[in-house]
């Protein structure tokens, strides 16, 4: 067992190797106009007719001469005789051939069988010519261009009905690995304790089809021989393939035999990461990748190489957008891998801050909530605080800019704001950083974040949050503002099997403690009763073990890995456990005084007062409502 | 006849209007995950499952309780019984309750019954916990909430199949006009030679189904008892209604007439260009369009009020980005309209420039060829040179960044150009802005244009270029390239049916001329011709009617709409005309050194000096490519 890479190479040259391997696809086909969005063209499209395909009138009027009119004016009119020399048109009407001009009906007198005009009309007046617009034979669209939505009608008005466009690339996708179900097909997931639910080949279907691909799934292939079978009867009907391997590392092997059966391996492991085992070889001549099975990995391999395999393919290529952002604080990364981190794009004046999610690769979340992706380069030790990097967008970059950004500690009171926000302002967002009460306070202090949740208690003064301002953010002026008061206390499973009453119990060997991560608001707090009762921390077993939320550490509790954790008493409601109280605690929101002259602040307060943020926090449980959205403490 | 606009309103004001008149959809449904991509939440999510669902080892190797571990070092070994103290367990494996890490297989020895251990194992070490990315309960999406690619996995990985989504809003489009025909219902359009083609309601229904709707299309309604029944049938299945006009101005009182009869008229009439007429009612309270028959005018009111609509529909937003874009010169505009342009976006250094495209509301292929949209506000009378303007994009982004720009005089060749690089080089476009010789040299000498094309013949000297470029890029280092020699003279129908056989001849009463704009290099040399030969321009009938390009100069000769026009040899070929060869000039590419450093430039050199090159404009015919891709000339 064990990983057995062949080689790792660079992206580049992985790059380089698929680009080698395969060549453009000849075939193309006939779609009609309206089908033409998003395809390319395989030969240059020229107009069929011109258009407007007739000279015609633009104006309701007489068509005449223009030169019959020169003499025209206030004192001697020059009068034509209609039928013959002006003749009545509605606009859209083809212009006779002998005219060349055309009086709007409101400028001529209509007399008998006659006209009278005053003002001498110029060439070509009110006339719309043949061609003004596209001209027969002109070329509309060269070969290999990406048609799009307003390119429908220039070709219908050029009189074109189908276009020769490349085929689309068919792509297989065949999940593996004995440990999947597929949501779908399997009613109910409790009965399969143990199986994990196949959501990778769903992720890169979508994504097959974005980039352009007639994208196919197979059923979940469980072992080796079901694999072979597979690969018999679909080879044959698609141009690429995808084998998507499960979780575990033994499916990788799996993939690499049964493309070493069938074709040729060209590479199995590249130099970035996420991404690292990504295999590429050929079968009957066709591309083939084993993506890996680690849902961050598999998006971001399979978009890396997936997007050169079509562009080869069909000879165009997908755009994708990138925008400066700048690291609000140290990142490292470790030399010899690329790194492609997932970031929050948290805009302040302009300047956007990549605050890095999870990285793990089989933190999938961090792929839906990321905002773009970071790649630091392979020869690179990570970046300082303060370095401007390219930022690849994963969403429309307008989504970035309506929204409210909070750096700082974790609340469910964020969830229920973020919902009353969308509710009234759909365009609008609420993001949070989820980085600790402390981080957010530097970060402010940085200048780098407006809105800053936190709730840190001094140890002498026994006063939250105002100290710690004062100390931070000596001469900066912001205002802190109620958000909630909460109450504190140790989660322990229904019935409190092991009588836990309090931290002193923390310290019994059979106790399991779940702690919250260093710089967090309920650290802080811990530590200082701690302290305060002279308990060594290193007598608590799982005092290392840090969360970064409040439902992580119930989560732990509610699953038997852990006796006890700090959290906030709604998380203990919500995940049906016992709650000792320990101590109610100050969750405030601290505003730069900018921020505070936005209407996106009052907009802000007047929800924290409002009496619907009240009844969805008591409906949540432990919190008291009875200052929020009040100004609490005027700083600098 | 004539347009009665009851009001015109500002565009603000209508917006206003539309918005106060429809309500949010109370529709919503249950939608599959996989088909959620672009569809917004009715209902925030929340997790059904943990991810993992359950903790699991992340390594091959043994399940151990780490406390059993601790006094293990490579002097006094821990020893462990299997099956009991120590499980063997593949990755992705669920671990034993009573176990809190993993050891990898290659760390430790088997032996026996046994397992040997050398190093003390740490909590959680190899040990993937429940909920690591997802928490049964968190809250994965608020309401409101516009879903993407990367959603998909991210809901099934935390157990959901389904999800309420609000119903896409249902669009009808009913194209109206006598006039028009629908090129797929009509095979032969020839035999119906003053009939339009019907491509606004095509375009309609694309940027309809991009926003969002659910697009149904009627056919043609051919007059108002047609609509009538068309609207009977159809309302009651729909949510919003768009009347698109036929091009001619009857048919927008025909909209009104019919939704006064059906229901009420809210507007007719909004103060934008291209735009104005747009018509708003409402009929059994639903939302109606009448959308102007101009095809730019169409699209741009389309994509102004029906975003406003779908938003306010499904309280989503639509986004559209905007790129800040310099005016490269003066664009004029009227006080009391706001005014969009189609506009090129042209990069050099970073900077886009702004090149309007024809501003006429019939000139569809304007909005196609177009890189964004710029508005000019109501109250503002155009904006001078080097104006910074906001630009809505209509493409990525991406694609204007790799792109040849080139500005100056038009010639066929450029066409041939583009076909060869974009054979070569897919994600390559060469682009050109077709303002003439001079407006062009204009360009660079203010610095922002790279790329100019010339033919301007010096009277003193008679020698091309070389001369405007010493006198009007003084100083400013460039070089001048040989595109192709290429032989100007006169158009005249097949068979020369006036004997013209020169310029002299352009001053018969009979002869009716086109000429080309102001700053072109024909223009420039027929001036010439004509001062050498002393006759007065304003002998010559049509010396006023200006066209842009050679092909829209020879499709007026082709209509029989002039008798001659001034162009190069190769249109009079493709159109089937006669040719009276006036003189040969040279067409040159102006480049500044800055660019000529640039691989681009290598490429552009190799394609001019190619035999490809060559061999297509001689089949074009009139051209002469020995020296092409030579340099002429170093200037600075």
């Amino acid at each position: 067992m064990g990983k057995r890479y062949l080689t790792t190479i660079s992206k580049e040259e992985a790059i380089r190797r698929v680009l080698k391997a395969i060549m453009p696809l000849e075939a193309h086909e006939e779609i009609p106009v309206p089908a033409c969005p998003g395809r390319v063209t395989s030969k240059p499209v020229f107009a069929a007719r011109s258009n407007p395909p007739f000279t015609s009138a633009a104006m309701d009027g007489y068509a005449v001469s223009f030169e019959a009119t020169l003499d025209a004016d206030l004192g001697s009119p020059v009068t034509l005789i209609r039928g013959e020399y002006a003749v009545l048109v509605n606009t859209g009407d083809p212009l006779p051939r002998t005219m060349n001009a055309v009086i709007m009906v409101e400028e001529v007198e209509e007399k008998g069988p006659e006209i009278v005009i005053r003002k001498p009309a110029s060439l070509w007046q009110n006339v719309r010519l043949t061609g003004e617009d596209i001209i027969e034979g002109d070329m509309l669209f060269p070969v290999n261009y990406r048609l799009g939505i307003l390119d429908v009608g220039l070709l219908l008005a050029a009189g074109i009905r189908t276009l020769k466009a490349v085929k689309k690339p068919r792509l297989l996708i065949i999940p593996t690995g004995q440990e999947l179900v597929d949501i779908y097909e399997q009613p109910d997931l409790e009965v399969l304790p143990h199986r994990l639910i196949d959501f990778n080949s769903y992720t890169l279907m979508a994504l097959g089809r974005e980039m352009g691909f007639e994208v196919t799934k197979t059923g979940i292939a469980r072992d080796n021989e079901h694999l072979r079978a597979v690969l018999r009867e679909y080879i044959p009907a698609q141009d690429v393939l995808v084998i998507n391997a499960g979780s575990s590392a033994g499916t990788e092997d799996f993939t690499e035999t049964v493309i070493r059966e069938f074709g040729e391996l060209v590479f199995h492991g590249v130099a970035m990461m996420p991404g690292k085992p990504t295999i590429f070889g050929l079968i009957e001549g066709k591309p083939v990748f084993g993506i890996p099975g680690y849902p961050v990995s598999a998006a971001i391999s399979f978009k890396t190489f997936l997007k050169v395999v079509y562009e080869r393919l069909c000879g165009s290529y997908t755009s994708e957008r990138s925008v400066p952002c700048v690291t609000p604080y140290k990142l490292p990364s470790s030399i010899g891998v690329e790194e492609v981190l997932r970031v929050r794009l948290m805009a302040r004046n302009g300047v956007y801050y990549a605050y890095p999610l999870p990285r793990g690769a089989g933190v999938f979340s961090s792929l839906s909530r990321a905002d773009a992706l970071v790649t630091i380069p392979e020869n690179v030790e990570g970046y300082d605080e303060g370095t401007v990097l390219p930022a690849h967008l994963l969403r429309p970059e307008d989504e970035l800019q309506h929204r409210l950004n909070i750096v700082g500690s974790h609340d469910l009171s964020l969830d229920v704001l973020r919902d009353m926000i969308k509710t009234r302002f759909p365009a609008m967002d609420l993001i949070s950083a989820h980085v600790g009460s402390m981080s957010g306070i530097s970060a402010m202090q940085k200048g780098i974040a407006d809105l800053v949740t936190t709730h840190i208690l001094d140890e002498q003064e026994l006063v939250y949050n105002i100290p710690a301002i004062k100390k931070y953010l000596a001469g900066r002026p912001a205002l802190l503002v109620y958000i909630t008061k909460r109450i504190q206390g140790l989660l322990v499973a229904k019935g409190n099997p092991l009588g836990i009453t309090g931290v002193d119990d923390l310290t019994r060997h059979e106790v399991r403690f779940v702690n919250r991560q260093f710089g967090s608001g309920t650290r802080i707090l811990l530590d200082m009763m701690l302290k305060e009762r002279r308990i060594d921390p290193r007598s608590i077993r799982g005092y290392d073990r840090e969360e970064p939320t409040h439902t992580a550490a119930a989560i732990l509790v509610k699953e038997g890995i852990a006796d006890a954790g700090l959290a906030i008493h709604a998380v203990s409601r919500s995940f049906s456990l016992d709650f000792i109280p320990l101590m109610e605690e100050e969750y405030d929101l601290l505003v730069t005084k900018e921020f505070s002259e936005d209407p996106r602040f009052s907009l802000l307060m007047e929800l924290l007062a409002s009496p619907e943020f009240a009844s969805r926090l008591s409906r949540l449980g432990g919190y008291t409502t009875k200052d929020s959205g009040k100004i609490k403490y005027v700083n600098g």
